[in-house]
């Protein structure tokens, strides 16, 4: 069987919008890539677009089902970014045809089957949160059942033939299931194979995907070439940690940051991430070079410059790209003030003592207020705060003994520390 | 998926020929079979076809390219006749769907991608070659493309979702491929799926097959149960030896009896094997029971019965079985004619000598002639024939050392012993 069946759209004309040098162009490329191959195809694909004015078709491809997409998901979309930055074409690849038929087994409950329309809903909201990153000109969004279930039980039979199961089990889960006896079904063979197909449907120069996709997109190499076609580059984009800095982002960890939180909840979160998983964010959430980074790594080693200028900075850009500049500029202001307020100087007096106190009581006691009635009016009027939230009852006790952060108007502070009695 | 999509025709009335009790007609459907999965499966649906006077539905399937079938192929078919003979329903399915994809690997010249009208051209073959056994009304010749192609690519996969790969690789020359590093293409781990297929598509009661096809016929078993079918019994019929009496019967092997042979072809054939052969061909190419055929043997045995006149008959029914009875008779006089001929008397006279003699002077020497004449005419005539081949060469020279047996006219014979000189 020929690809014929299904012909792929031209290439499209090569509109960079930075002009780089083809060296500058593959740095820029394998920022933050774990694996490309290979290299040298690379550049002679980006030589021979710029020699020809034809961009690139760069395929990715995204499963149909649950598109609440975290941080770690866009380090594929940035990339995808990267290549339109140098005036390609982006594949933004929906796998609707297994989406179809789902998980066959029926043991995986992630895996459920899809309808139509919902595959349809799922990618307008894909659209919606991709196309914060990618820009949507340069983007062709696409679905793969248009050429694999034109492909028939025939089709899917010549392709089967193209790919051996030694090959298909030196996959690293499926080699791992079959040493220990788990299970594997003979269809999970088939899907790599429809991926790869994919590649060969559209005629992709390059294929995107995470670290666990490594071995599918090797495979689409390989079936290229059995189709007689120039076999895809491949690059595999790093699997970004949580904020936890240990774990792989994602929902089930708790450790992720959604791109539809709020600004101040994604702000808040980034700058809660230590300052070692800071330069790998920017490098694999920004735009910024590797020797950019690198630079600013040095001098905040120097104390030439302080991490946390560089962390808010990191925390405003990830808040700008999924919620706009505006709304960026005011988490800054919003984390800036709560911030403030919440942090006493190092020189607010601090006291001890044990047992449950008044508030109002201890105001008149370390003369953070001159009587009763001023200390009553400061209360009602807001312009006081325990551990940074303001409070306007005249009546509340401190009992429960740990630290306090007493802050009167904006000068006086106190740090009580009440112990148990 | 259910199986749904494709409706099978529903069952036939029971019309049986033989009148068996149900063990008598297990024993029947059993003679020559290597494997039954399960014998009791198979005693229920035989009860229960009783019972329902309905027919049981058996499948079997053949490779739709070159239909020359020999006496091996008829073995199957044979069976199928039993249960025919029983009353039942037989399929005989042309795997039509595969042979229309061919061999995608292109290895196996065997194995060509057919045309519709090759396929269709080679059923009326097989058709014609199979009904000298199968009775055409008891028969439904049948095509798995009409399910197969309708399954399509997501059809296929789902069907894929229904075995495991490690099951797979326990077929043994999957086994052994696998284990030796020679390749196996995924779209092999298909076919035998597809074959199971065929099975839930018919809700086949029982499918026959030779015993190189024993792991596929299980698949099905397994297969229907996962379609929540009752899974079909499989049969499988030894592989016929060939004239040789060791080797399978094959075409390449040179030691076939084609069913498209002349009578005279077949019968002498036949003529040819081994005793001990004979009554693995009762066995296995007629309807006689085991009984009878051990009977026959133990007369042998004892010198009751000469193993010729069992040889004679078992020819003449192979001969009626493809060309008539008529045909059959006319065979077994030739070769009784032709037979008698070439047999010298065990009473002929013997000589023996050293050198080239010429037949005329031999003659005269052994006084089968009165004189040079006279023995010139006779060979004229076509009275003398050397080793049962009539010579009408009268300056024929005896030189090649070696026995020869001359006759002249009906009753003069010669053995003659040439020695190298």
């Amino acid at each position: 069987m020929s690809a014929a069946a299904f012909q792929p759209p031209p290439r499209r004309r090569l509109a960079p919008k930075l002009d780089l040098a083809v060296e500058d162009q593959l740095r820029y490329l394998c920022k933050g890539a774990v694996q490309v191959e290979r290299l040298d195809e690379l550049r002679k694909k980006l030589e021979r677009s710029t020699a020809t004015g034809l961009a690139l078709r760069v395929k990715v491809g995204f499963d149909p089902s649950a598109p609440d997409i975290h941080l770690g998901h866009t380090v594929l979309m940035r990339k995808m970014k990267h290549f339109q930055d140098l005036g390609h074409e982006v594949v933004f690849l929906i796998g609707d045809f297994t989406g179809l038929i789902g998980d066959p087994t029926g043991k995986k409950a992630t895996r459920p089957v899809l309808t139509r329309a919902e595959i349809e809903a799922n990618a307008e909201t894909y659209k919606q949160q991709a196309f914060k990153i990618l820009d949507p000109e340069g983007t062709v969004v696409d679905f793969n059942s248009r050429w694999l279930a034109a492909l028939g039980a025939e089709g899917f039979i010549r392709l089967a033939s193209r790919y051996t199961v030694a090959r298909m089990l030196e996959r690293d889960d499926f080699h791992k299931r079959f040493r220990s006896g788990q299970p594997i079904a003979v269809h999970e063979f088939l899907y790599p194979l429809a991926q790869a197909y994919d590649s060969v449907a559209l005629q992709a120069d390059v294929e995107l995907g995470g670290t666990d996709q490594t071995f599918n997109l090797l495979v689409g190499r390989e079936i290229m070439a059995r189709y007689d076609l120039e076999p895809q580059v491949i690059l595999t984009t790093a699997l970004l940690e949580g904020t936890d800095g240990v774990e792989k982002m994602s929902k089930s960890m708790g450790n992720y940051i959604g791109v539809s939180e709020s600004p101040g909840q994604i702000f808040g979160k980034v700058m809660g991430i230590s300052d070692e998983l800071m330069w790998r964010y920017y490098l694999l959430l920004t735009d910024e070079t590797e020797d950019r980074i690198l630079e600013w790594r040095a001098g905040c080693a120097s104390g030439a410059r302080h991490p946390r200028d560089l962390k808010l900075e990191l925390a405003r850009r990830v808040v700008a790209d999924f919620h706009g500049a505006p709304a960026a500029r005011q988490a800054v202001e919003e984390f800036d003030r709560v911030f403030r307020l919440k942090q006493a100087p190092e020189s607010a007096p601090g006291r001890a003592q044990s047992g449950a106190t008044k508030l109002l009581d201890l105001m008149i006691e370390q003369r953070l207020a001159e009587s009763k009635s001023e200390a009553r009016r400061l209360i009602k009027d807001g312009a006081v705060s325990v551990n940074g939230a303001k409070t306007t009852d005249p009546q509340l006790v401190l009992e429960a003994p740990g630290e306090y952060h007493l802050r009167v108007g904006k000068h006086r502070f106190l740090k009580l520390m009440l112990r148990a009695e």
